[in-house]
């Protein structure tokens, strides 16, 4: 159980920044000698940029992935020579802004490249393979195969695709959007540039997806890379809220908002100082559990912004009192079990770890 | 469509201060001569309490909600002469934090009583009535009643207690409720104390609920107070992304993770700029909307980190273009219908946008 501050009700997410470079390290070997490339968009998952780059880059990590320029250009003060690649592209009028902060955008359309060209900085280029999102159209390709001088004029620092179905092993799509991409980088003259196309699960795919460049995100903080195997990561993160409160409920009593939920047997109820006001997703109601220790509590009845309510059942366990923490995510269960709970995956699990929760994190250590 | 800034292609999030104000001045004349003492927990409801509260108190406030001692003492850095009351109650070796910044506990339970016994400062009493959450449970309410030198000691402010099923305005739960704190309040013999035990959808229950104080929190941001009925709060927010990339797609197409959706039919995609690391729920997959003016978009296909895909249709509509924003919540498209689609209440909607949106600020004028 975590230690909380004194009458800190918060929940605790702990984040043990020496798993997320174990990971790193492990697929960085995985993937070698391609180079493995952290994504550490949408704050590094929700687990905090300004830890997570840091420790990733003190343990060799030197080419990141964001999403946007607000997030480059944070990354930059914490990084200020690392690689920092933006994969939204070359927003409206930002050019002057990536190049004031050295972001290398992940040029998408003709109108990116357009808008790069005469930029005199690095750039990569997202060539769309079938996932339908960002990156060059067919027609882009063609167009531009009919006018390589357009491409001659940019630094391509990379070229890259993104993968649809990556978490599925056996999905024949993977191995068709890799023939496209390669295709189409033959088609443009590109063959000599550095090729990408695998995030965390694309590694576990084989060699021929690893290409130059991994991009691993997601495997990096614990979630498993392929669907319906285990998961070879580290886990990352423990999420735990507190007991404020036990209650005794009797046959027939209701608990919680719309009364949803009738109790059927005498027992005992815990409120837990954690809800979706802190990211605790709504659709756990009446799906979801805590552990304490070993024992499993199912969460009853809706969830509330701030709290949860648990089912003690007949007998309260021992060390169920106000002021003991509950795990929500930790070794009894994981993000994936969560998640599958909640409906969702564990990357929207991470990302929804809203601001009210306290992080408290475990150092990465000195492996230089 | 908001203006953007250059190079700026985050989801902009307008919060309408005014139209907040509004919405408590509408409700504090509806409940008077109870008072309306805003809840400003998680956020102001994700919408910023150092912008929302400070509007409100201009406005007359002088009351609020919080849920945590950490939410309390920031609030008091805002307010420095606000009654400030702590819905969690009193934490664990929290009582000099709330002392050391005037807030109010909401004592819930015997413990916290005793807890805060000698305080010599000002508790609210919370009283459970049927919601199963926190509050005195029917076996603390006995023990009181049968030591009533115990309450004596204490300075309450206020003496409340919460509704289950206030939305719904025919659940006789919600009288029973009422009746069940009355004679609670009677056998304590606190029938001087001031009294509140309805938030936003209480008021709206009549007379009888509205006592001395209530508490709303969801009707001041624009949530409907009660179910099937016309809303009659002002809309505050307006949600929009940005449309980074416009496609064409073919029929038999996948679009997005998974190649969960097929193309059925030639025709355009718009990518924008916002996705579940925003806030934006994964449960809209397949389900939720975007309109650009009056043309809706439907959501294509899976909710990414970053981005979503909107359906075009056969004819690109004019306007849809790179640049150009869509509303995600707005007059086209509230709230509450997001929320519906995405499966889940508008609570959940706000609290969830999080810190990645770009957040813009209507003023609240100057209404002394």
């Amino acid at each position: 159980m975590a230690e909380t501050a004194t009458g800190d009700d918060r929940p605790v997410l702990t984040i043990d920044l020496a798993a997320i470079v174990a990971n790193w390290r492990m697929l960085a070997k995985l993937a070698a000698p391609a180079i493995a490339a952290p994504a550490v968009k949408a704050d590094a998952y929700g687990l905090g940029m300004a830890e997570v780059a840091p420790a990733l880059a003190a343990a060799g990590a030197s080419e990141f992935f964001v999403a946007t320029l607000e997030e480059g250009t944070a990354l930059r003060r914490l990084l200020p020579v690392a690689s920092i690649y933006v994969l939204n592209g070359l927003p409206a009028g930002g050019a002057a802004g990536l190049l004031a902060h050295r972001l290398i955008p992940c040029l998408k359309s003709m109108v990116d490249i357009e808008g790069w060209t005469g930029a005199q900085a690095p750039a990569a280029l997202m060539m769309d393979s079938g996932l339908n999102r960002l990156g060059l159209t067919r027609e882009e390709v063609s167009e531009l195969a009919g006018a390589p001088e357009r491409l001659a004029k940019l630094d391509l620092a990379l070229v890259m695709s993104h993968l649809a179905c990556a978490e599925e092993a056996d999905n024949p799509m993977n191995r068709r959007q890799l023939e496209q991409f390669q295709a189409d980088v033959r088609r443009l003259r590109l063959s000599g540039k550095r090729l990408s196309i695998s995030a965390s699960s694309g590694i576990f795919l084989g060699p021929d997806f690893r290409l130059a460049v991994v991009r691993p995100g997601a495997a990096l903080y614990g979630i498993a890379p392929l669907n319906n195997q285990p998961n070879p990561m580290r886990q990352v993160i423990k999420l735990e809220a507190k007991i404020l409160q036990v209650r005794r409920v009797d046959r027939g009593m209701s608990v919680g908002y719309g009364a949803t939920r009738r109790v059927a047997a005498p027992g005992f109820i815990a409120i837990a100082g954690m809800g979706y006001g802190d990211g605790l997703l709504r659709s756990l109601a009446d799906r979801g559990c805590a552990f304490l220790g070993d024992r499993r509590l199912p969460v009853m009845g809706r969830v509330s912004m701030d709290l949860i309510t648990l089912d003690l059942g007949a007998t309260a366990p021992d060390g169920a009192v106000p002021g003991a923490m509950v795990e929500l995510i930790g070794p009894s269960h994981g993000v994936e079990e969560l998640a599958a709970e909640a409906g969702t995956n564990g990357y929207e699990i991470l990302t929804a770890l809203g601001g009210r929760t306290r992080r408290t994190y475990l150092p990465a250590g000195k492996h230089p």
